[in-house]
């Protein structure tokens, strides 16, 4: 509990542990109105925000404003929103217009906006000058669950998404929950997408909490809201600490319904009618029903999954996607591009049930494509 | 002693000891010869090097030939030679041909060049698929004693030379002497610049044992240069264990005369008038003065200095550049933008003696001009 002012504001901590990579994410409703004490240890001199027009229209003025109270000289980098920003060339852009303003390795950069942001700034942050340290403050419930944390960072190739990029760990996380809440419902619905993903790769009781809790969860309550985004912080730090650099399976577990997911992202060009959260809901969905075909996954987790992303009316098909349909020939293609690809076999993650994920070697590719068949709407 | 048919091969190895990315640099006259034993643990299933036009031309088949012998498919990106190469643009080029051949995390990458193509093929390494492994197989004097070894990748911005880059330690360096002792004379000569600094930094032992053996170094007696080498790569290798991310100041040391070499650079506009190796020892040459004028140095140790440049024919003075000369002032403004500006101070590494190298932070910017303008042609 930070108490400043007239403020009190419940915050949880979650520490990934990575030995000299070590940091903290916190968790509460309204943390920024106390920016300067997080950031205490890492306002060395300059800080340097990158963000995208929308969130600095809504937001900006929440960091600037404690950054000027405290005498702190910062700059502004506003990108185009969208995942089109997450190129070489805008990363180009970036880091030559940071050098034009002759920033050095003690300047703090901080990414503030969604996934799109915090990969692309992270990955900034990962080549100026050899590396500066960043800091994470993600605007959108996916980027507060999920791409914020671990220290991917990640840009886009024309060959296929986030085929470009290094790790490098934040030095601090942080989830406002204020933040989010004030989302537009599909940004909000799709970062759930994500949320659900950790119950379903190891957690069957976050699963029936998930399920127990849905009505607070629509609702928006905050208890459950801070609930929902520590346990998937959790989780994510626990996988990232057993695997950082993904040299085992471990982190590979976090790719449930990614490799689908990417496949539809690429063949939808990374535009608006799909957003990532939304693509990996679907790719969970297709993820099981291709475990349950491998004989792998009872039928009714199946039927648990879809019922639990309906009643969240999750977009979860490919019917849904409003955008000339692929074929499963061309989805097929684009998977193969998957980063997951060893040996030329393609690695997919499926499950033995809700809470069960596992690295399947040797995925019958015949399946896959019978799947996504069955999935796509008749052309 | 590596043995094959009738092959008997010298070698040495100087290990770089880095925990978890420790590696041998192994030292020997054709090397190459066994390429296939030296990186039998490295190959997984493809190799692609990556390599400039000269260096393709006179050597690449003594790679391409051993790995057709032991069935290991090969692919080749060949650039440009010169700095112009180690741009953003470059690299987005490479790391899309890279995807494009459908490069997996297995694969490994060959650096097979200079300095240039070192840094760049290490820091394409470090971001395809968020970081493959390579290797280094140098084929100048410069990059086998220096940019090989170490994990400092870099390419030049706008704003400056190396200002982009990461630490990604090769997986092995191949230092083959048969490759450097074929190199034209000037570029070779460059490099001697290096192989002095060790010496001027922290060894004048190493310094003493260089003037005493002189002529065996300007004959290129493969014994004396396999020793030259040898301690080259000891001296670089103790100071990256001890400070591999230059957050102390060891590695800082190993930029004496890379302020002014860089600024000199910057403004020769990295063009072939002036190598870096030169730029090193004319920045070498002004470090010397500056010290001795900041009285930290004794005048006969820079005389010493200076007499061993004039003996070796090194270009070891501004007045030998062949370019429009740039004014002090012009100097000045560029080295403002090096890497080791802190809290807007310039540092500098500076000697009390030869052998003695020290990062000074507060140095006199006056002198700094005057040393400057002491040493360029009457304009």
């Amino acid at each position: 509990m930070i108490s400043r002012g007239h403020q009190k504001i419940v915050s949880k901590i979650v520490t990934v542990n990575l030995a000299n990579d070590s940091y903290d994410i916190h968790i509460g409703y309204g943390l920024l109105q106390n920016l300067d004490h997080y950031l205490s240890d890492l306002l060395h001199q300059r800080v340097t925000i990158i963000t995208e027009s929308n969130v600095a229209e809504l937001h900006l003025t929440r960091l600037t404003e404690p950054l000027d109270q405290v005498g702190i000289k910062w700059e502004v980098i506003i990108l185009e929103p969208g995942e089109k920003s997450k190129s070489l060339t805008v990363v180009h852009e970036v880091v030559e217009k940071l050098l034009s303003l002759q920033i050095e390795r003690k300047d703090l950069l901080i990414a503030f906006g969604g996934g799109v942001i915090g990969d692309l700034a992270g990955f900034v942050a990962s080549i100026v000058l050899r590396g500066i340290e960043y800091v994470q403050i993600p605007t959108t419930l996916l980027a507060q669950v999920d791409s914020a944390i671990g220290g991917k960072t990640g840009i886009n190739s024309k060959q296929g998404k986030n085929l470009i990029g290094s790790f490098k760990q934040p030095k601090l996380v942080l989830n406002d929950l204020e933040l989010i809440t004030t989302l537009p419902a599909r940004q909000y619905w799709a970062g759930y997408g994500e949320v659900l993903k950790y119950g379903l790769i190891c957690d069957r009781d976050f699963f029936d909490w998930l399920e127990t809790n849905s009505n607070q969860i629509k609702e928006m309550e905050i208890e459950a809201i801070m609930k929902m985004v520590q346990k998937s912080c959790q989780i994510k730090s626990t996988i990232v600490e057993e695997d950082e650099k993904e040299l085992g399976n471990q982190r590979t577990l976090l790719n449930l319904g990614h490799t689908f997911g990417h496949a539809f992202e690429t063949l939808t060009d990374y535009t608006n009618c799909l957003l990532h959260g939304e693509a990996v809901t679907i790719g969970c969905n297709l993820a099981f029903q291709l475990s349950a075909e491998s004989k792998f996954c009872p039928k009714e987790d199946v039927e648990r999954l879809t019922d639990h992303m309906r009643s969240f009316q999750l977009v979860h098909s490919p019917n849904q996607i409003k955008y000339n349909h692929p074929t499963a020939q061309m989805l097929m293609k684009a998977m193969k591009k998957d980063k997951k690809v060893m040996n030329g076999v393609l690695r997919f993650v499926l499950v033995r049930g809700i809470g069960e994920a596992f690295v399947a070697e040797n995925v019958n590719l015949g399946l896959v494509e019978k799947i996504l068949q069955s999935n796509l709407p008749h052309q």
